[in-house]
């Protein structure tokens, strides 16, 4: 097998100590630079620069997009406007733009200025966009001929941009005013007769994304189609960029990143976070929020705290109450969110969906009850008791299914991100109407007991 | 815009009922399949094959692996076998044996009855690979050359199976034992002179994955190496398929669905399965843990009745102490297994995570005691049982924040899957320890008060 990122790092580790600098250029010449990016993380500022400087620009380039923001913040501080100018000319104009974004303003400033006119123009443009949107994603490094171009022609085009772009997949098709029309894939540059013009051998029904739709749009797409690359298209229908399916990996690492964090109340940012105070203040907002509800439970229990004095026996129910109704709650939610997610749920049909929950909580609500009637009855010996429980944690699960279940819908309905129902907000609003509706039954019970 | 599913869906029913084949036909043979599998989901199995037999067998095939085990169930039923046979033969082998791991058993004894003997030998080897494993996911259809080939030699073979394989992205080379030595893109074969062999413009570095690979590794090489296409091997080195990046989507969208699930505590196949019943079977185990988990937490309080009965005061905040433990331990825990399924967290410094958690926890744990302080100081002016829930948080949090992030941790050490740490079963641990300390705590602070 491959060796791991740690002896790879003792190796460089050994070879830096020893000053080797010619034996160190030639192991790493034989290493994948995704693989040295690995290595880079686990090395000082200092040492990152001296693996840097070994490495020929190109792939100096490639390791630098591929070091994470919280490990190459030193390395940032180390390198030169002009190192930075070079590096970004290697590297694709969507890794660049993500790599601009990186870095702060005042070597931003220092690097532009530093940068030839066209190049600085293009990477403004395109750090524009939004980031999260398919232009925010997508390369303008692509391979366009006119309708009237032959096959030839194309294999010319692609022949002179071969060393740009890594995976060429497509060759695109436009029109005299750069509309796309079609596309071709590598293969029939192949296939087809080289004086062919490319009119005759394109796929006329060529799907494509338009320039603002969000990147969890354009990876659904990815998808649904199977496709390897789509060209990003403006308003008006001309092609101005492509995004590739690699660039789309990374983009559902993020947003399932993004829905996990939500379903446990923090933010997609901490992850890998070093610092402690930043992991710190991302969480406590949400704490705060938990904790807020938390204490108007302790104001619906202050206002039943004559029914708890006559009959402790209720307070020992109340973590059950409150973990029940928090953990059907976010079954639910959570469940609805990843169907949306997927595009599995029909938004039309929110109201079925809804059924669909109501009943299976209404299943559960029943199985739940009986064993916890049997449990109680067992240890206890109260049938009443046994029944109040029953009846109330089945009025409380069907509740917090109806919360769960519909708050996310009714999120996507309005256009806010329906990830956030599956927090800690929700699951602190079920505890708080769980535990009014136990503490509601159980006094009712006991003014016809008393 | 494309028109959507819906009116997709009504186009079609309209012009089934109207019984206008031709129309039909023609309209879908300008949606794509993937499409058509959309509107399938919505139409009963009667509609489906109505639909099927519109479509050319290559079509019909695509739109067959897209559409979803649930939906297809009815459809599959009026299929008869040498439907299936002849529908099979259209598919790449990975969506055959995909497929056939659908079928009724007695459906796939018939069908392997009537299928040619190459085709259906190919298809139980493939189905006989885990099916989460590279093996499982990998297709046959390659173009691989011997060393001693040309590029001439390349592009014929290439051109030969340009129907068979879509998107062609790699000519694998192998030796005369089928041992994979090298590969090239195509557009290599455009770059290069025609006369020159294989073998000096191969890239030597060809990165592999072992057939019995996990497919969430795989999954992360693909997402590491920014590659499009993976050739698969076995323990000699020989090469035996390969694995595309489309397919890696359908991977992490199924791993990211697992992770999801086990933190609701429910299993990723009830994701978009229409029966109530099975619903409910799949989240009752859950469910059921989480009570028994909460009848010790009931146990844990009727041990402290007495502390109850004479300061009913505690059973208030009994909420706010299992639910801040619960969310504390989730937040913990579902990071850490994040950053182990994302490959940030390196498993020889497991310590050094678990600091970083522990701080958070005490950062935390500081703030919302404070807080908590100050709140019961203002609504009850009892400055002791504020201080005794401002240490009793702090002590609860520390431990939930280690027990969250520990499990998981220890988890993958003895490589159980980590996410099973996130889900409810946790989450109870936490109410019952946490339950206790603070109950502890209270009963000695109140034999201190008396």
């Amino acid at each position: 097998m491959e060796p791991t990122t740690q002896e790879y790092v003792e190796r460089v580790r050994a070879l830096l100590e020893a000053g080797d600098s010619d034996a160190l250029a030639a192991f790493l010449a034989e290493v994948h630079p995704a693989d040295i990016a690995d290595v880079a993380q686990e090395l000082d500022g200092e040492e990152q620069v001296a693996v840097l400087k070994l490495l020929d620009t190109e792939r100096a380039a490639e390791v630098l997009t591929e070091i994470d923001r919280h490990s190459g913040q030193a390395l940032l501080q180390l390198l030169t406007a002009r190192d930075v100018v070079s590096l970004l000319g290697e590297m694709p104009s969507d890794d660049a733009a993500d790599f601009m974004s990186t870095l702060p303003p005042e070597t931003t400033e220092r690097v532009e200025a530093l940068m030839p006119e066209a190049e600085r123009e293009q990477l403004q443009e395109l750090m524009e966009f939004d980031e999260e949107s398919a232009g925010g994603i997508m390369a303008v490094e692509y391979v366009a001929v006119p309708e009237a171009a032959t096959i030839r022609d194309a294999i010319h085009m692609a022949r002179d941009r071969a060393d740009d772009i890594e995976d060429l997949q497509k060759i695109f098709v436009v029109d005299g005013t750069g509309v796309l029309v079609g596309d071709l894939g590598v293969l029939d540059l192949i296939v087809n007769s080289r004086s062919l013009p490319v009119s005759e051998v394109m796929n006329r029904n060529v799907l494509s994304v338009p320039v603002d739709m969000d990147q969890e749009e354009v990876a659904m797409l990815f998808g649904k189609y199977d496709v390897l690359t789509l060209p990003v298209i403006d308003a008006l229908g001309r092609l101005v960029g492509r995004i590739t399916v690699d660039d789309i990996i990374d983009v559902m690492e993020e947003e399932a990143s993004e829905d996990i964090a939500y379903i446990a109340g923090t933010s997609e940012e901490e992850l890998g976070e070093p610092s402690v105070f930043k992991v710190s203040r991302t969480r406590l907002p949400w704490l705060i929020t938990g904790l807020v509800g938390q204490i108007c439970a302790a104001l619906v229990m202050s206002r039943h705290e004559a029914s708890l004095r006559t009959y402790v026996v209720l307070a020992f129910f109340v973590p059950l109450i409150v973990g029940t109704a928090g953990a059907i709650g976010i079954q639910a939610a959570v469940v609805v969110v990843r169907e949306i997610a997927l595009g599995q749920i029909d938004i039309k049909r929110m109201g079925r969906r809804l059924m669909k929950e109501l009943q299976v909580a209404a299943l559960n609500g029943m199985a739940l009850g009986v064993v916890l009637f049997f449990i109680v009855l067992a240890w206890l010996h109260e049938p009443g008791l046994g029944l109040l429980l029953w009846s109330s944690l089945m009025i409380v699960i069907f509740v917090a299914a109806f919360i769960g279940a519909s708050v996310p819908l009714l999120f996507q309905r309005w256009r806010i991100d329906p990830a956030i129902a599956t927090g800690p907000f929700i699951a602190v609003v079920n505890d708080v109407i769980g535990l009014t509706i136990y503490l509601s039954m159980a006094r009712a019970y006991l003014s016809r007991l008393l």
